[in-house]
């Protein structure tokens, strides 16, 4: 068991409804020891290829970012949910469809910051049915930049998001994958390394 | 002129109705070399009192907020700006609203993450008029714990967010005060260090 998946046990709370509250320690309270050691994890692996930016999403995606970004010595760049009135200029968007909420949200990012030239590694907190990430994705391959890597601290590996990123070729890495867990008895299983 | 006066000179970019864009590094894109000059600017200012949480707002104050809170060795808790279905158990609740886009925005923590015996210093990347500052000053003061400063990576001055908290007896360190803009001319002119 890693680091991530031994912390989950220890403060992760089972909700009805496959809730996974993680909310002391990775995305509302954030524990920034435990944030390093997840940006050393994906720098060990991912560093063997030539990033030039790391690409997330607003919020909860910028501080599981941050450590990832300075391991590799690049900027950040973070979509952000709606365009705001001092976004101007050009942008890339994607519009996702959140399954759970039935709402389309605007996903954006300025072409500033992404060009054909970049390898580009998006991090995110959770990944479930893939909806942020597709259309992170999507944002990258408008801008004709390289997908080089998804990585994702939670996934959630009883939906479909991350099969389906791996049945589309993408070389995802997840820390913890989470097999099953049980509201009523607070079990969490995860999914063994392969 | 400090490291961070000197960037905005760089690569700031003025636009009319006195906006500053500083997309390329803070709150887009992030320069994390610059991020990490914040962090111990600000440790180097508050470093002498006695925190015990980083709090700051979604979503471009997280980045600004990361750093502050591993200088300290202390965990960051973001407040966000509606409330989630995931949220649930008892909140800090504020109601803040936008001068400039009269709109009204709920501010929430949750209660686990702030209490009494907390020295709070609170995190933002931009002060304007200061709403949400305010927002993330009656939460801390909700909570009862003690706002122990209030740290700003650009202030502009010539709005009265500043000059209110100042006056209020709040310890507020600014790195960058923007006294003057100018959209037509571009030039940027910085309040002097008292």
């Amino acid at each position: 068991m890693n680091f991530l998946e031994e912390r989950i046990l220890k403060d992760g709370v089972v909700k009805p409804g496959h809730i996974l509250k993680v909310d002391s320690f990775l995305n509302h309270q954030m524990d920034i020891q435990l944030m390093e050691q997840i940006g050393k994890e994906f720098h060990r692996r991912f560093g063997h290829l030539p990033i030039t930016k790391v690409l997330t999403i607003e919020a909860s995606g910028i501080a599981v970012a941050y450590p990832v970004a300075r391991e590799f010595g690049v900027p950040m760049v973070y979509a952000k949910k709606t365009d705001s009135v001092n976004m101007d200029g050009e942008l890339y968007v994607a519009e996702v469809e959140s399954y759970t909420k039935k709402k389309k949200t605007r996903v954006i990012v300025s072409k500033k910051f992404l060009s054909s030239d970049d390898h580009v590694l998006i991090i995110d907190d959770f990944l479930a049915n893939g909806c942020a990430l597709q259309g992170l994705i999507s944002i990258v391959e408008e801008a004709e930049a390289t997908v080089a890597g998804l990585g994702i601290a939670v996934e959630k590996g009883f939906q479909e998001g991350g099969n389906r990123m791996r049945n589309l070729g993408y070389h995802l890495e997840s820390l913890a994958i989470i097999e099953d867990m049980d509201a009523e008895t607070g079990k969490i299983t995860f999914r063994s390394k392969e």
